[in-house]
């Protein structure tokens, strides 16, 4: 299990991401929301993002209420779970396993469609509690980011509304 | 895909949507919830309501925050992906697929029983960031509508709280 | 169908729950987060905890905004859906069903890796809209936690942000 990527604001790659949204140049997510761009190494890849998460909402400054974590992605999800002792690679075979063997309509790629299915089932949202600008998580759950079309960079949008 | 639905308020269809809470005559969704109704058109359908959350999210308001998208009902759900070249068709049957064939226990119509495992797996909630009064989203990234059990009109509350 | 758990803060245990995140003695979730400990009583089970959720939201006071539901475990899920007829039953059978028999490498214990990747996949994290103190919530529609490894105690942290 590798933890990897690095928090900070990159306007110009915030708009591209954003860009399906209409978000033009005068982006400044600094205020509420931080952008942490997360550098995956392998194909499918399950990596702890705790670490990043946690220094985002440190920048942000607010102490007690929800954090949000999003990813502005279709082939990368979020979830919670263990990262120690193999239990990444066991949910990174488990998705894909899941996923049935259908004649997939995606035209550009359908080699790549399952990424998009997990991305999907998974989900790109994940709402935490934080508790004196900490998340609040249990012992062992850590911020999971799900990679299934890696390697590439991948920008998460950590936002912190206030109790 | 189709793209269907409008937003808008039915102060009497919210109440009976939401009478399982105990909510009342006396509704009123509009200061921080936004009711938008969806007609699907299909018994199996994936649809892009993301015109539809943008357009209450620009009624409510509120230009900086979180955006929750939650949808009123166990034979439906929510989560985000493509919206093109079939992506929806295969998610539709990815998920038909991917549900067993146990002996289900649902009493008042067994055969239906996979449709609420959909909903429950895909969950009915979706949390997006805003900024300037829009969601925060990936280019390619939409705001999916999973009906399970159509045709038929679908509540869906969107609320906005401020960063 | 049981529905079980008890409203409550104990600092204490949730000092223990949250100790990844370097929540200390001092924790006082009583302002905008109320843990509440709900216990199962059988190794899989799908719970009904819409009641206890809806006391944790009464006593935290606010009346409009969200309401996030946060399980602070790796083998336990979050979701709504209907939790009579035999609905709880049929989800926790599906979600067994799902998960593939691969050779996981989870190292503890191999055994129960597969309650982790059913956590995993659900996510720990429901975020409903509250109107007037209460959720708002489809007719049938349930806040379900789903254990996966019982019987045990399970924290869960009730937030609530203003809209």
């Amino acid at each position: 299990m590798k933890r990897e990527g690095r928090p900070g604001l990159i306007a110009r790659d915030v708009d591209q991401a954003a860009k399906g949204s209409g978000i033009e140049e005068d982006l400044d997510l600094t205020l509420s929301t931080q952008r942490i761009s997360i550098k995956s190494r392998r194909d499918k890849q399950v990596i702890d993002i705790t670490d990043n998460v946690e220094r985002a909402v440190a920048s942000l400054g607010k102490k007690e209420g929800l954090c949000n974590v999003f990813v502005l992605h279709t082939t990368a999800g979020i979830t919670t779970g263990e990262a120690i002792e193999g239990t990444d690679e066991d949910l990174m075979e488990t998705l894909e396993r899941i996923i049935p063997e259908i004649r997939f309509r995606h035209a550009h790629d359908p080699s790549h469609a399952p990424d998009h299915m997990i991305s999907s089932i998974l989900g790109p949202s994940l709402t935490v509690p934080i508790h004196n600008g900490k998340l609040i998580l249990g012992t062992w759950q850590r911020v999971l980011l799900v990679e299934c079309n890696g390697p590439r960079e991948r920008d998460v949008a950590v936002t912190v509304v206030p109790a």
